[in-house]
């Protein structure tokens, strides 16, 4: 009987990462037995994780933490005043005084408020309203269920389809599949930086027409793994694409802190939308995704998130309140994301504080970012579009045929393979680009770069020598 | 476009809390204005939320929780030497030393290994392995994740069922519903103390063969609403009849540290099931589900729980592995929950003051328990069961037809009509039995039972009042 499990569960491709991190395991419980590999230590780099990778967390929003979940706290003197007002202020919203408390939708509500007018600054004055605005146990959470809200299972060309960037984030496609849906891809122009192109979208839509009935476009900017920051004409280009082929739009926005980049700058799909003016301002569906996993703040395992909805029907809009109110978004993490939205501000105590360790990991990761192109491109068989926001680079890999037949050989993916000896070589853990899909013959790795400045340095020096023995080895 | 939303997310019942919480928030403004009303204050007891209803946090929890979100308080000596050795210890098995970064799973290791240390000495000696137990954002988030796995959507007859209790955790069929399957009700015995007798489930069984294909049975004990307990004879008869009808159990276990009477224990169904022998303790599927937000820890803030699964196939167990890797639980409900699996110990520094807190709860909730069936009972048209153990009191109501008739011609529930009219005329916010389900022509109301003293002695006054005259009003 249990074999027979669900198809869309039996559909979720499985990570190439687990067999990557069974062997990771295994190094780094052979190093510590004292094992001798030409590494004393394994550099780690798979996810976007930056405490992980030894970034240290915001003072502010751990101090204010600290205070909300030991109230003692508030009286200690050791704690800045703004730090205990701050809490003091969040706890009164709490249900029972107290991060004990379920929170109802949409979230502790002075959170809900923060969020609201720190999307209104961003957007140069686009109105937000709370109400449209829904905490969630990570963005990855409201997009999965927003998706189940959109999919319809069934039979195969009546299924429901979403487009999907390629490269993209696997986890989505997870979300997506495990409710049913389809994935029509629609791959990014590497060449040209990771755009995305209008003609491209058509495309896939045209190629979806045959398996399924799309309904939606899912778009991550700036990109996971590709980097890309799109430009306005883009955004506006997507917009009114979704609205002749009447699309709801999700936009997974999370790296909208961390552009690197001088030429560039974040626009949110809601407010492209609401200055493009009618019909796009009032017709479009928007659902737009942000996190406190992402960007400077970096806190991944708090798991808090938050989506805000643009023009979806009053009727609609009740349903998605059912379905977002059979949990609730831990309470820590919604305090980080009150932080996120509402950082201190001059005058405050913590202020000064709070703006040096923001600029000094904003410096900090510009200058790895500057590094990683730099070095990659210097690498023979490797090239990396810039990086210019998100958490990742994504270089493509040129591997000698004989490498790719190996490869095959062993039942493997071309870039799995070299991650596989990668780490086994030297000792340096990042993923594969099957993992995030990509195009057919192309071959990328991805890793995090916001980590220490030594962790870039060192492993830039690694995958060097051995991507210099690796194109020896089998050209 | 958007209102042709997915047919399993519009299956799901919308709460019918949401009207009385609407006009319970409406209420408490009009009371903050000033207006005058017969009480200066509502009182909350609708969902099992302890620290909403007034109980403080136990305080090892929320000092170990304190000092590993902000490191520098391990120097503290404000803080306990046996905290500070804790949340090291814990913060040493979190990647890069910190709660900021995502866990794989099972989650922390630490806390894996002392869960199921917990479970076997729960279980006097029936052993537990760490890697059966999967750590989740809440016991609803496995509980809806196993689901998805169990359950085809598809064709009316083919589409898969799942036995669930009347009364029940509405949220529990939502979590269902949401993922396409069909929820086949058995009924509890209300006249036995919300016994769960077998003849009931074949009856359940037989009537849902016609409309869909059974795979799993779902059970809650302690029970919620119901408050019983089930004996160890009820417990195997269960698994009896799982194992005949090759149906998987899932055994939503979250209340069993919280049991108030003498003559009853809790007794896990993996014990159970353990110690019945093969063929039964080799071949019966089970997942078992806790949580952090249950119990005296009552930390339903946070989203920690977690499932341990018994014999489950292992290609099963990796398409579940795949499914939970999606996403992690939040860090900080997984310290709460390596608290309660590993609570201090005699001779460690927080030893005595966790006990007193804990025992004094426990007594307090007993006391809450004995004074709810006193005046409950004493009361004309209501008759409660005994709550054996969880966190509610399920009161059924014999309303008078006058009021049956006057809900109807509202468009109500009976048990919503009358929950509205507590709410409006006492400042009594409970729900109505109508959201857990309940056999036809029954009425109930629920409330919880871990509140502070005198919040309970209040509601019981008010109810006391409110229900005289609603009986002399419509009869
Ligand atoms: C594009 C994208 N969206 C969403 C997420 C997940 O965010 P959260 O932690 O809020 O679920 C990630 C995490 O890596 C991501 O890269
Ligand atoms: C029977 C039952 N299961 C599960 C839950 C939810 O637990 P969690 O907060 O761990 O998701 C509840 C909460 O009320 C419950 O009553």
């Amino acid at each position: 009987m249990a074999k027979e499990i669900s198809p869309s569960v039996r559909c979720i491709k499985p990570l190439q990462y687990t067999a990557l991190a069974v062997r990771a395991k295994q190094i780094t419980q052979e190093l510590a037995q004292g094992v001798q590999k030409p590494y004393s230590e394994l550099i780690q780099l798979i996810w976007g994780d930056p405490q992980n990778a030894g970034i240290q967390p915001l003072t502010f929003v751990r101090q204010v933490l600290a205070a909300c979940l030991y109230p003692q706290l508030l009286n200690n003197d050791g704690l800045p005043a703004d730090v205990r007002q701050r809490a003091q202020g969040l706890l009164e919203e709490c249900k029972g005084g107290s991060l004990g408390s379920y929170t109802d939708l949409p979230g502790i509500p002075q959170v809900a408020r923060q969020i609201s007018e720190f999307i209104t600054r961003r957007d140069e004055g686009v109105p937000s309203d709370p109400r449209n605005i829904l905490i969630s146990p990570g963005s990855q959470w409201a997009l999965q269920n927003i998706l189940s809200l959109l999919v319809h299972g069934g039979e195969r060309a009546g299924r429901s389809g979403v487009l999907t960037p390629v490269p993209g984030h696997c986890t989505s496609i997870m979300s997506l599949v495990s409710v049913g849906g389809v994935s029509v891809p629609y791959q990014l122009s590497e060449e040209q930086g990771w755009q995305l192109r209008l003609e491209e979208l058509n495309r896939a839509l045209d190629a979806a027409k045959q398996v399924c009935r799309p309904v939606a476009l899912y778009i991550i900017n700036p990109g996971n793994p590709s980097g890309h920051v799109q430009s306005r004409e883009s955004i506006q280009d997507v917009i009114r694409f979704a609205s002749e082929n009447r699309l709801f739009l999700l936009a997974d926005e999370v790296y909208q802190d961390t552009i690197y980049t001088e030429s560039k700058r974040f626009l949110s799909y809601k407010r492209v939308l609401a200055e493009m003016g009618p019909p796009f301002s009032d017709t479009v569906e928007l659902a737009s995704f942000h996190s406190a996993s992402k960007g400077l703040l970096g806190e991944c395992g708090f798991r808090a998130g938050y989506v805000e909805l643009v023009n979806i029907d009053p009727a609609v809009k009740k349903h998605i309140y059912t379905i977002f109110s059979k949990d609730n978004a831990p309470t820590p993490g919604q305090i980080a994301l009150s932080v996120m939205a509402s950082p201190p501000v001059t005058g405050e105590a913590s202020y000064d504080f709070y703006r040096e360790e923001t600029q000094q990991l904003h410096s900090l990761i510009k200058e790895n970012v500057r590094r990683v192109h730099e070095v990659l491109n210097s690498l023979p068989g490797v090239c990396s579009q810039p990086v210019e926001g998100g958490a990742f680079a994504f270089p493509r890999l040129y591997l000698p045929p004989k490498a790719i037949d190996k490869a095959k050989e062993l039942g493997l993916e071309p870039d799995t393979f070299y991650c596989l000896r990668l780490l086994e070589t030297a000792g340096v853990f990042v993923s594969p680009g099957c993992e995030y899909e990509q195009k057919d013959g192309t071959y990328h790795i991805r890793f995090c770069i916001m980590a220490k400045r030594d962790t870039v340095e060192d492993l830039l020096t690694r995958l060097a020598t051995f991507q210099t023995q690796f194109m020896n080895k089998f050209s």
